[in-house]
């Protein structure tokens, strides 16, 4: 079937159902975008919230493959560090990876106005705001939609949902049989608080270029970069128990537990009290779903088959590379869909299950680790190390973040082998006075060949020990 | 509050739900039963299906508490063994226990029947049929009910929802904030068929105190005698793949299927390829959620909360075990339900996640270890071992099936100990030849002292090195 004799509807024109629908109207297929809400770009659909997110390698890629990665670059923030507030009001700093690599701060409003946008001018792709979809006849590929029009229906050559961690289209494709699902509700929530900009325009809090924690344990705050001057905080604490949502009560509480906490920047918060009171705590969940694909017409995209956690900033960046994945499956498979629809859900699945379970672990990183000697010495050495054998020792961080050719699963098990060589490098006794001297690296060295020396299942695209010899 | 002036309304006449009304009734509650489907005992409501279960000492010592299990052991036949047919006629037997031990074979429908004719002969308990949940307010506890006279709503102090895998009460929780909840659905699936009795209402297959399994790895026949003289009978497999419900076409293919894979029962099933053609195979699925209680007002039990595979033979064991296992914390916590609710689940949540693992693990074993002569010699192994020293090795089956002291949980922790042991047993040259000399059973008496002797953690009622002493 030529490309354009297809008709490809996408249920939802947040981040993902926009971006596919400039890959698919790129690759010439007819696509229509159909979004429950107004028109973002008329009006604030985010009722004043100014939400950022860190956009990284993975979501450059699938920007740049279809040519929007410059005009996206022109409103983030590169964010080149970690800073972390010590409740003493000392600041550490950790880079994100080398000279020239950072994430950036986006503002989500923003970037999905932006997408929209750019989704608009292509002459295959049409907007349908007001659509909210009520039904899908899973069997033959029909949707329904209430529009202010009344009701609409459809019969595209396929159906994405693209609608996001609570999809409509993710919650009827439940009630068929053989559904596998799975929704997971941490513990911690959060809730937004603001930085406003100095009356000039300029930001109170620096550095500028990265992303502050003020790591607590039980809780913390970060702090994100806008354009306009402001940071977008985030204060992520548990539902009830000790030191959260629940047990935190009155107004002079509050502001003592700010004043207390996060003694720099309690100030320059704005009313965060009353912010604390007046808004509910947001929960974070996980979302898992087994198969994506229906009929081969119907097919989950991003977080409406995946939604993580926010804690590695790769939730956007995974819909993003879904994008990008499918794409590279339309090429190669010349865009048979029978293959390719579930190519890409056997692509994607262990893939996003691995940053799933990456993110879920960062929450204890960022919250608890990044405030501890020993974790920033872990770091440390692991950067040197990977300074002196760059193909033999790629950070974690590193691979997830700035490695979009490793799949997020590798990325996983190879982390969790680099984890078990350097809880034993920690070890080594009075490792805080000696870790800077030849023999700790030389030792890191032998635990990394022989790990990854002799196995011939390990990517050796990455790295090596000959390699490492040649780095060396 | 005086338990008489309590109300509380169990959504459900089910197995659970009935068996729970009797348990709270007993305990001096007044208890609403509400069921959406009409009175079982009047019409069929199973359309003519003769599902059977089986019925173990956990559902028993459930029963027995409460005094019904005289009245449930008339209408169960006990099956004392496995009987293994192989595909070329050849029949190998394994008991389940020891002498005296047996699992029961009961109606579905007779035994649902009786327990609600036990709970209606209780003064406080009311029955309601056709009373069909929709609505239930999870802050003020109150529910509404479509009924053959219109709309009526409750707002009783407790409500359970005791409705089963697929629960309203569950699916409305689902949508509350904080939930966590999983389906998964199993590749296999299932059909009903049936060995008529003889004109004499004898069985046509024997022996009849048994439970019949035909493994054929990628699929399994299994028998279950019923008091009127027939047998039902399950065919498990796959939806689709080789040997699928799917690959199997066209009634003359079927007919040869049952011909070659079952040759010694396939001219006593009643048309089975019809059968096979008209039935569309059940989904079996795994149902997980937590919590199971709101507000403490609210709660799930049974297989609303925790349905699983039937392999192990324990979804209503376990459900009966729920009921058990809420009278004892409500007696303890002399009915103190803010206390009993949130015990309740905390106390069942480990140990329904391990029986559904091990109901998921034994479809492995029934579909294929069973025909392997390698797993017929492991437990012959074990079983003269537990004969030596009963205290030291009580066999997993055991322990899930005959001992309901044994929580789920530890029974699942203790059998993977002993599947290790037993993985380095069978790892004996020629062990086939060996099994029976003295020194084998020594070197497993060694082997489970290393595991057990010292472990002071390990539960010592059930058995300890110097019990094995005193055994041997």
């Amino acid at each position: 079937m030529i490309p354009s004799q297809e008709s490809i509807a996408i249920a939802g024109a947040g981040l993902v159902g926009s971006l596919l629908g400039v890959y698919l109207a790129q690759r010439g297929y007819r696509v229509d975008l159909y979004e429950g809400r107004p028109d973002p770009r008329i009006g604030n659909v985010y009722q004043g919230r100014s939400i950022n997110l860190a956009l990284s390698d993975r979501g450059w890629a699938a920007l740049e493959k279809v040519g929007l990665a410059q005009a996206i670059r022109a409103e983030a923030i590169p964010m080149v560090e970690r800073v972390i507030h010590g409740i003493d009001g000392s600041l550490t700093t950790q880079p994100y990876g080398e000279a020239g690599q950072a994430i950036y701060s986006v503002s989500r409003a923003g970037i999905n106005q932006r997408l929209i946008s750019l989704a608009e001018q292509h002459e295959q792709v049409s907007l349908h705001f007001e659509y909210r979809l009520t039904q899908v006849d899973f069997a033959s590929g029909t949707a329904g939609f209430d529009t202010p029009a009344g009701t609409v229906q459809i019969a595209p050559q396929r159906l994405f949902g693209a609608d996001g961690a609570n999809s409509k289209i993710r919650r009827l494709m439940q009630e068929l049989p053989r559904m596998n699902f799975s929704l997971e509700t941490m513990d911690v929530a959060y809730i937004e608080l603001n930085i406003p900009a100095n009356a000039d325009g300029s930001h109170q809090l620096g550095p500028i270029e990265a992303l502050h924690i003020w790591p607590r344990d039980q809780f913390m705050l970060i702090a994100l970069p806008n354009l306009d001057g402001s940071f977008t905080c985030t204060l992520f604490m548990d539902f009830d128990g000790p030191n959260s949502f629940a047990s935190l009560q009155g107004a002079p509480a509050i502001q003592a537990f700010f004043e207390t906490q996060f003694p720099d920047v309690a100030a320059l918060l704005e009313t965060p009290a009353q912010h604390f009171i007046e808004r509910a705590p947001s929960p974070l969940a996980l979302v898992d779903v087994y198969p994506w694909v229906q009929a081969n017409r119907i097919c989950l995209i991003g977080d409406a088959c995946h939604a993580i956690v926010p804690f590695y900033g790769q939730g956007m960046n995974a819909g993003f590379e879904d994008c990008r994945i499918l794409d590279e499956l339309l090429e190669q498979m010349e865009g048979d869909w029978e293959q390719v629809l579930p190519a890409f859900q056997q692509s994607r699945k262990a893939n996003v299950a691995a940053i799933a379970t990456l993110a879920k672990r960062n929450y204890i990183e960022m919250s608890r680790l990044t405030g501890q000697p020993s974790f920033l010495l872990r770091k440390k050495i692991e950067a040197k190390f990977s300074r002196k054998y760059p193909k033999l020792w790629v950070p974690l961080y590193t691979m997830v973040t700035f490695r979009p050719e490793i799949p997020y699963a590798e990325a996983l098990r190879i982390g969790d082998e680099q984890s078990a060589i350097m809880d034993e490098i920690m070890t080594i006794p009075d490792i805080e006075q000696h870790w800077d001297e030849d023999w700790v690296l030389a030792k890191l060295y032998q635990l990394a060949c022989r790990q990854w020396g002799q196995a011939l299942t390990f990517h050796s695209s990455h790295r090596s020990c000959s390699d490492a010899k040649a780095d060396g």
